[in-house]
């Protein structure tokens, strides 16, 4: 097994991702394309491309060492090639697709040659009940036909592919209903109708969120991931690991933030005699951000170590635990940094204000907060 | 002393103001400031312009029940011609400006001809304290030659005025060293670098924060408000009724979140039988708000009835109070109608990302609410 | 209408109630019923007995602005006569009760010669649910022949009659099947079982809370209160005002705690030069508990006012909101003060352990806090 | 190393500790001393004992999880003789005690013949700050001479000594002011006051806090524990492993309380068809529980690792930071329980009151956990 020279990344990250953040600020997306792309190359001369296909895959004790140091940065992990929803995409692929499909498909976006998208919410039905679906796909004269609806599918815009969930029996038990389906991006009946503004962004290619419209959009049968009717628990296969990876990088953009709150506090002067970081309401903030980070990262870690020691279906319980407590986590370390720049913060001279923003859907995507905490108990209250 | 018909008034900005909304959220500059503008023309038709210089001023209870219904919009307090900063500037101009500069700079201001900003944050001082100041203003052949360098001005982009405050005596005792100079907008020396990317945008025109330089920038003596020293004390005269003023629209903010969030949750199907406002942990949040905007309500009013009646003077330590309440409130309607929104909450189809971006400032804007706090228990331990 | 002389009372409160609070936290119960006695003969000599048959009613306006001066004490509300639970059985008997009920029982109650309880809870039901009950009423030979098992009935040590609420039509629609009946205290079948140890103590008399058995309890016909079959209703109408009159008490516990805090932190050397109050997270307790009292108070108050013009009927929305936000407030109140105070906080030597105990109560009794806060938003919600 | 059969143990808890509890609500203390005795027999007999002089040290990590399982009874730590203050007595003798004093004091305290208090807290200074005290000892005639009045100090009732902590050099720095001296209890000059009463009961023996004045009381100047001077630093050794053997204490009482709170809510009937468990709300409450208890355990069971692989300097830092977690952790939790149980949790018919009332200091002993948040911070801020 692999095991990366984690110190040296975490220098890498600081030296050469970190500076590109401007780019990302200020929307200058072709630069910043070209920029990602050479940093691509370095990270790979280095040897350090965890989804390589030559390397034997990374425990995801490791993964989540790694993902809280390249997770400092939201260029990170594309800058490492391990960004979602590419990531979720080649587990999938690598434990369902075809021959055929890994060869065609799977291969280069582990190379990053390509990028992917995943397309499952819709704007009609709640994300958090995947068996509630509007888009089908029937078979017709050999081929998928997919008719529907789909939003908040990140990094649609300029993906080679995307696995779209559908509809495929609407008469069978709720659960083997659906269907995991690959599209290609070319296909006709397939249309981005517009990358959603969120927080006040429309963003571009990987940083974007795709509303999709599916018109009797053709597709070979072969492109079937796993059985069909198995779409949900493909789902579950995919969001599980999904969650955990959030989790770990997580970790990564609190410590962030926290850095730089403490990095401020240090150096703003108050008063002649006081900087910010001599005031007790300010200590607080860090001792408990510090604290929460800590406590966070102790439960993702021994969670990995769990995954790694079973399989997800062990640890879904635990999956769904640290999904929220994370998700909490983060928001009170974003705002205790935020608070603590105060204007500053608001502004995009820092990427407080920019994680505030984005990473604000935390408590939201792959289950609300409220799904995971009902979810847990109830698994829990069934042993007593 | 006007009465305005406050039902006729939430229809008006039902109907009017909120509609254009979607022209600040996609950065339509030119189109929103016409649009505003025939507003403004009807509702001054409507004889709802509360700072007419005909009419005699609102008590602020009254101020209090007025800014809750139009500032369910982020266009609404200026669509009624009241907007901060220039409310404020108002109000410093009526109690301490000379006959010539009321007659001059106030009485465009209040009739919305003109606009106007207020320049006291700096850079590299604390925007808490105000007595720490690196901004001067020298009396050299009898004018005021003011240095120094300003940011978070906010609407500073097209004002027609500005007022700036320096250290006009730097050997006077603390609180004594600076003073407030009004500055014209096209005096030379004066430059708006940059309206600052904040969460994301520069903005434009009323809808930015400005940085300006001062190098030796020269304004007539005549334009000193009040007098020369009087600077932090006429800062405490503008920013007491600010926050006030901020506290009364913060209710109609999260009035406005509270109702998108009911709406919603009435609406959004989450299974065959249920919608998400039949699950218990949603109404757990609709009680939380209600019960939170509810209580901060009667605090303001009741602090807005007691200035009425005494002064500001009297009401500083309830000022204090309701200003960090209010902001804490704020932010969590606001989560909470985000999070019930779920990804549609995050996107900018909905006004709830936009404010959860801008009115992240409440807590930190004319004092952070760590210093209010501690500002109020030092008030009252003197009791005991 | 009668206007109490409020800081005369507030002084009377501290010179002779207050006292006595070491013989209650001492179990000292004969020593402590001797000196109520002697304090309520002057009580009434003042004319400050707000129950006395002789005056008008009081606004509950001012019962709450009496409630929160007198509430500063355990001892305080006993002391002038309107005592929970007898206050509410008073309003349940002058609005619903017999001319021969009144004059046997309602007269001697409101000038505290007797004392009463009020049996609802059972050990086997909950609580929050008043329609299921197993205690049954049933009449042979003209009279009430009750048998059930209650528990949690307040004061019934010692009472000279109880209000016991009992199924008298099982086959009746759920909110018809129960009824209010009158038990004397000397009545054959009642028995009282145990005062239940509650928070390390058993208590006694009316600083107690029984546990109830009836076997064959004959009662007369006509102590019926009310018709047969309104019990639920009953209960509504008593548990409405008595919710408000526990809110009244609590900003009056709350009021008190904050004193010794702010008194005990002013006091508190813990330098050669600082006193606790000199420390910046004691001033944001302070500070919080401040807000948080205020914020309750006026909710309360306008609560108050809002049934003085209108009716319960109208206001239980109202009710349900400031029932749970006082209670939790109040435990937020007494866990600062507690904190400020360190171990001294834990010993009996002040108040606030005292409080600490009894007062967790508040978030449970007349119903926990998680069924106020869902019927709050479940009203709200109707009108979306 | 020994490694004790945890599961055993905790059958042992659970069907010979546990069922002693209610000796301990009701106060009868003969009848519980007498029933502890025979349990630390059989505990002993099984050689679960792990103090025993002939066992080699148990490293911190397996302390916690021993302390975790007989930590869910207030009575486990002293059944299996571990209990606090002893066990800090013993961690101090071992690394600083004469061979004298180790043989007369610390070997009978290890096999549990004999008990001990530490007397450091004073009624009129701080306990947070322990270089502030006023009780002295003098050396006159070859004797310690101490005078002076110490509180809450715990187990003091029928201990066979104590160590004082007591100020010997007042001209000396700061730090270097104080030495601890072992007091043997029937010392003439030593007396105990009082058992203060705490949360409504005075308690008795081990389960007593003492109120103990010194006059003119003389000990062997071979007393010293460790050298002259030395009192400061070695309350930092005392107090470091004191701190985490609470946080792994407060685990098991966490944990205890979460089991009662999940039996009792799968078993209460609300309705016809449902029982508590099925409320979302309450729901919310089990996984919050959960994962907070998870959360802190994580952070204990890391410190205590980290302690064993290098020592309590190194890692002084994170004992300030499970200190206030865990103790914060703590609160939540029973309160969470106590709040489902209802008014069955105000009762002592379960154990959650007594955890309520007695545990609430957790935050407050051994360094309120606002000192231990900024002490945190500070040494963190240090770095940047």
């Amino acid at each position: 097994m692999i095991e990366f020279d984690l110190p040296a990344i975490s220098q890498f990250v600081d030296e050469h991702v970190i500076p590109l953040e401007p780019l990302l600020l200020s929307q200058q997306w072709s630069e910043l394309n070209s920029a990602l792309s050479r940093i691509r190359k370095k990270v790979k001369y280095q040897n350090w491309w965890p989804t390589h296909p030559e390397l034997k895959p990374m425990p995801l004790y490791h993964m989540g060492l790694l993902s809280e140091i390249v997770g400092r940065s939201p260029l990170g992990h594309y800058a490492f090639g391990f960004q979602a929803p590419d990531i979720g995409n080649m587990e999938l692929l690598e434990q369902f697709g075809s021959a055929e499909l890994k060869n065609k498909w799977l291969r280069p976006l582990k190379l990053g040659d390509i990028r992917s998208c995943f397309a499952m919410t819709e704007p009609n039905n709640p994300g958090s009940n995947p068996t509630l679906l509007s888009t089908t796909a029937e078979i017709k004269n050999d081929q998928w036909v997919i008719n529907g609806h789909k939003w908040f599918t990140t990094s649609a815009d300029g993906a080679q592919f995307m696995i779209v969930m559908a509809i495929t029996d609407p008469s069978a038990p709720k659960h083997l209903r659906a269907s995991m389906i690959l599209v290609p991006a070319d296909t006709p009946g397939m249309k981005l109708i517009r990358n959603i503004p969120v927080m006040g962004h429309s963003g571009h290619g990987y940083f974007s969120h795709g509303e999709i419209e599916f018109k009797d959009c053709h597709i070979p049968v072969n492109n079937l991931i796993g059985k069909a009717g198995q779409g949900f628990k493909l789902a579950q296969h995919r969001l599980g690991p999904g969650r955990i990876h959030h989790c770990m990088r997580w970790i990564g953009v609190a410590n962030r933030c926290f850095d730089l709150m403490c990095k401020h506090v240090k150096n703003r002067q108050i008063t002649d005699q006081q900087v910010l970081a001599d005031q007790a309401l300010i200590q607080a903030k860090v001792a408990d951000a510090y604290t929460s980070i800590q406590a966070a990262r102790a439960l993702v870690l021994n969670t990995a170590k769990h995954i790694d020691d079973t399989n997800f279906e062990a640890t879904r319980f635990n999956i769904s635990m640290i999904k929220f407590h994370c998700a909490d986590m983060l928001q009170k370390v974003i705002n205790h940094s935020l608070q603590c720049l105060g204007s500053a913060g608001m502004s995009d001279d820092h990427i407080i204000a920019y994680f505030y923003r984005e990473e604000r859907a935390a408590t939201i995507y792959d289950g609300p907060n409220e799904v995971h905490q009902l979810s847990l108990a109830k698994q829990i209250l069934k042993s007593y």
